[in-house]
């Protein structure tokens, strides 16, 4: 998975000059640097990749005309058959629950016409509320098959302050209370894969909680953000896998959008480059890779 | 506080006919509706309340036209007096943390020109990424002033779930941990109210826990939704108010836009009478109220 995290002070050079882009520029200015930038890169990775996963925040940060362009940007990557994730990580109560849910999934029944079509294939959910409030967006996962991540134990170091605090005395953590939720929705909703529709975000940086997370929820997918910047390196998430090379994803964001040491006038052969080299690293030392070849 | 929740199948009547709504109507035709009937709430609710809070869930369900009209709308309660909240209940790693930051208020440093000014006076926040993931909103709270409210406890059944854990063997609970960091951050904010700029969000409905949290965070704002349509009663939300009445802001969102039994024709007369009524049950059963006469 790559994922499109349009930092707007990492844009190319280039871009910044065309668009004549500075600090105090308009949002319109913004959000059309955006879209050139996150269009040519969907072009250079669509071939390469089966997912992608927009950060929502750097486009809302171009107010509305920002929030227009990442429309128009979901609509481009699924026209290219990629499998498309908003990372928003909503969580709220019902009734606005059930708003989130809507914006993104559009209006039940699916397939009505008009303006209220999904613009995503899935989300990323905060579990803070507890279980109601992701009630909403079950609730398309299980009648219209749309897919649903929900943070478990995330990739910073502050996922000790809560999410690693010990619950009880049993040794059991936040995080596996949460798991254990994310695991149960996921085997209401398994297909032919033996995966279902519910996964958990689990950090490439979380080690041997990778490792029992895969174990304590098989069928479920993992989601494994924190791969190159932010240091994980192949060999960390390769536990994240199931024995047939299944069950995990994984995202890299700022190391092949902006990859160190990329020639201004040609980032996108930079960004293709850094896609292949994580391509080859994950083939090399994970079970998916080895088994496939 | 009054909560601005437009939910799209509450609006009045009168307003669905002369937008001509329906569910499949595009976003720029919902998001004129829900200007007009937010603007006109605000001319009824700003000479009565100090406060007033924007559920952006329901914008974002208008697209891109939708976040324009919330803007507007936050402009025009900021020209009326009004202290504006953006209940957005964000939370996400560093840099993407620093995104949403700068999308509500600004680029710092503030006052700069141009388009990156503020847009609201203080947000929620979720603390299920920990610590840091809070830093850069903490750094406005810091260096200029603005208001963040870090979800507590919050007033929905699930709140059970995670947040009422139990951590370790000494009876304190997930939420506790998080008020915790909550007033030890309003602590170095206080002014000379003897409240700072960050506050906890503890439910109405969370009986006794609101009156522990209140004598565990002196001097740290709590901000009490559930009122109303969630089944908090002024009794039940009176203890999260100090000895001198202070400390607690309550809030009614669909309470007070909706209000059972509204004439179709008059339903600017039946908000305000939803919003006094709440006022005045507010200043019989509170010590603000009590003390305040």
């Amino acid at each position: 998975m790559v994922g499109i995290d349009p930092r707007p002070d990492l844009l190319p050079e280039l871009l910044v000059q065309r668009h004549a882009l500075h600090s105090n520029a308009a949002p319109r200015v913004w959000a059309n640097a955006l879209e050139e930038f996150c269009s040519r890169v969907l072009d250079v990775v669509s071939p390469l990749v089966p997912v992608v996963k927009f950060q929502i925040a750097f486009f809302e940060a171009a107010g509305a005309p920002g929030i227009n362009t990442l429309h128009v940007l979901l609509r481009k990557a699924r026209r290219l058959g990629l499998v498309t994730l908003l990372d928003a990580k909503r969580g709220d109560i019902g009734s606005t629950s059930q708003a989130y849910a809507e914006s993104v999934f559009g209006k039940l029944p699916a397939g009505s016409s008009g303006s209220s079509g999904p613009i995503a294939d899935a989300i990323t959910v905060n579990p803070y509320l507890g279980r109601d409030s992701l009630e909403p967006f079950l609730k398309y996962v299980r009648d219209e098959g749309f897919g649903l991540f929900v943070l478990v134990r995330t990739s910073n170091p502050g996922s000790r302050d809560l999410q690693q605090a010990e619950i009880g005395s049993g040794g059991a953590k936040v995080y596996d209370l949460v798991a254990r939720w994310v695991h149960e929705w996921s085997q209401g909703t398994r297909g032919q894969s033996g995966y279902g529709c519910v996964g958990g975000v689990v950090g490439g940086t979380a080690g041997d909680q990778v490792v029992c997370l895969r174990q304590t929820m098989p069928g479920t997918w993992l989601l494994i953000p924190g791969y190159g910047v932010q240091g994980a390196t192949a060999n960390d998430i390769a536990g994240g896998f199931d024995e047939n090379g299944l069950g995990a994803i994984v995202n890299n964001s700022r190391g092949i959008l902006f990859p160190p040491h990329a020639k201004p006038t040609d980032w996108e052969q930079a960004v293709e480059s850094a896609l292949l080299q994580m391509i080859d690293e994950l083939a090399r030392h994970t079970p998916a890779g080895r088994l496939r070849g």
